[in-house]
């Protein structure tokens, strides 16, 4: 498998298009459309939330037919909270769209992101959507990117090619983030297209695991959305037989997929509203993977932890704080800290001889806590952010 | 019942004092004794983080007696995840204060606050004792409140008077916040004296019953401390009769520690750290109190409905996708919201005619804001802050 530059632009028989309806008032792209050339498998995961965003039940209830042709999406709008209008809005659009694709509305699926709680402004996107398909191109992925985009500050995209029967196959996908992040899932939204051929059954399997490892894994703030989805299409024209679970090839696929998430899943992170470094924490020698996801979460969600990162100050106490706040089982006198290699605690205290080097590695971008529970053979990693005075102040007066 | 000015000088038989020994760097008093001239019965309750800071594990012990005397407090080094060292540093102290008292070593209770990891520096601690006991005295409640302060920026000091068999009886209580406050309980302390006659096992069911709603509804940053400790002393210097369950006397105890409790627990929030907002959450209308409950810390914790707090910006949505993020399952057309008596969603969408009014009580320093479920007869109240820049900037480079 190896990275190749760019995003869907990528991926044979795709083609997509970004532009500027009038949702945003900055001027900026806030509508996007992703199209199959042919039928393609489609999987999906979308929020755990119970409060769930029009766009989500829309997807839901079309996701079980398997096969998929378009995603429309929109920013700065997220239709959630926004009862039955908001429900017959996403379905206007779906049918707009279908109509002038020449598609079912079944494999037509929409997607929106941005302010909770206001009605869809249908009259700027409807107007725009012959615009909008008459703008798809082979090379439109860089303006869907874009056109998905909230208050993220760099666009993401990742693409991958594979080998499978001797024919080259290739992934690419897109994501949004960048506040309210938190697994099961984030406020994020995520487009992954390959020409793989494969069956719907299988590709939903794969994807699911590959979410367990990656957007599953990420927080910002320990803000659950109401709109997340991830959405999946594969249309076969790599001509590769068909893949099926359990063999050599699905592996490759997963192997493919978990790339393309978790390099997603990272820059999401990277991009965190207000972050100023990337920090992975990592907890080990866990009973159960279970115990070491939610230890890790503790940690990465307690504003304490994440303000002294982002003071780059190794108040270690606070980690050891939020590992007994889960209430999980475990032994003080056993817990090692560590700062990437720099052991700061050992037997639940502190060493002393970190002092200097340990600045060294909190001034960094980005940097490891590795915590060593000392109890059993399980991991879990997690990745997150700093909480700075710029979170705040983005989150204080964002409206739009 | 009648609140009475001042807080712990008032009850007789008690005497206190709180000097500067040398462990806060800025002169300011570190350490306090509250002293009963004649044993008291005790009752407490601690911290549910499984890492405890030495003071707590060594009063958790001594509890069980249901007796004591003296209660020794420093502020600005919380004993904590110090290790076997942190327990032998705390039992010396409490060895020198009971020596210094003349009172046997198990009546005499300990709590520490302040940085988490760091050694006691006991030496500073130690040599300053007998000046601490010297200085004991009927009008040392003040200063005892004032000497448990950390990032606190008022004292806090509350107390009540009531008539029990014709005799006066008094209770005051003082405490100190203020970051890292949340349920199960908050980083706080807070020491309540009483002149009663009650039995240990009473004091203790009332102390637990008056902690469930007040100390343990309270978060400013969901953050749970190794130290917290409330602790009860009643040296039945009143003379009432001796105080039994489920009498009518016992409901006036309660009615009094109930007021003591949440007066102390309000004025925390008030003092968050960096808060500029107290803010009341109110869930109404759920099926069990448990899920009202949990609503309300999640709505309560979470950043983005704080940070829309803070910037006065009438985000609802965030208040919806935080309900929805609990996983208890509710029907979103049956949601209402108020802001103070302003209803400003019904059936669980926005209603227009709000955006005049919804800004003014958005710029008062306190209000309330009320969920209706609509799904049952059950509710729960937790007080809350926003969360500012000021929040970031202290928690970034606290580290004494």
């Amino acid at each position: 498998m190896e990275k190749i530059d760019g995003g869907l632009s990528n991926v044979p028989g795709f083609k997509s298009s970004g532009i500027h309806c009038g949702i945003k008032k900055n001027g900026k792209s806030d509508l996007a459309l992703i199209f199959s050339e042919v039928s393609a498998a489609v999987a999906g995961v979308f929020t755990m939330n119970k409060i769930k965003a029009a766009p989500v039940v829309l997807n839901m209830a079309k996701l079980k037919k398997g096969q998929g042709r378009a995603i429309i999406i929109n920013s700065g709008n997220a239709n959630a909270c926004t009862g039955i209008q908001g429900i017959k809005d996403a379905e206007i659009i779906v049918e707009t769209v279908s109509a002038k694709l020449n598609i079912s509305q079944e494999s037509t699926f929409i997607a929106s992101t941005g302010i909770i709680g206001k009605p869809l402004p249908i009259e700027k996107i409807l107007p725009n959507i012959p615009a909008l398909v008459d703008n798809l191109s082979r090379n439109g992925g860089g303006e869907a990117a874009e056109a998905i985009m909230t208050t993220d500050t760099f666009l993401k995209e990742i693409a991958v090619r594979e080998y499978i029967d001797g024919k080259p196959v290739t992934m690419a996908g897109i994501a949004k983030g960048a506040g309210m992040i938190h697994p099961d899932m984030a406020t994020m939204l995520s487009f992954i297209i390959t020409d793989i051929n494969i069956k719907h059954h299988s590709l939903q399997k794969a994807l699911k695991s590959s979410i367990e490892k990656s957007f599953n894994m990420i927080t910002i703030d320990g803000d659950t959305s109401t709109n997340d989805t991830v959405l999946i299409l594969a249309n076969g024209r790599a001509g590769n037989k068909e893949i099926e679970c359990g063999t050599p090839e699905f592996s490759k696929i997963q192997t493919m997929l978990d790339f393309v998430t978790q390099s997603l899943a990272k820059m999401i992170i990277q991009d965190g509203e207000g972050a100023t470094k990337f920090v992975e924490i990592k907890v080990r020698g866990a009973r159960h993977f279970k115990e070491a996801k939610k230890i890790a979460f503790a940690i990465a969600n307690s504003c304490l932890v994440k303000t002294a990162f982002f003071g780059e100050n190794p108040n270690w106490g606070r980690i050891m704080a939020a590992i007994g706040s889960t209430g999980i089982e475990i032994e003080e006198v056993k817990v090692a800290i560590f700062f990437d290699d720099l052991k700061i605690v050992k037997g639940g205290i502190s060493l002393k001889q970190f002092e200097t080097p340990i600045l060294d590695i909190l001034r960094k971008d980005s940097f490891t806590v590795t915590i060593d529970l000392g109890l059993g053979g399980e991991e879990a990693i997690v990745w997150t952010t700093d909480l700075s005075c710029e979170y705040v102040e983005i989150n204080a007066h964002y409206d739009t």
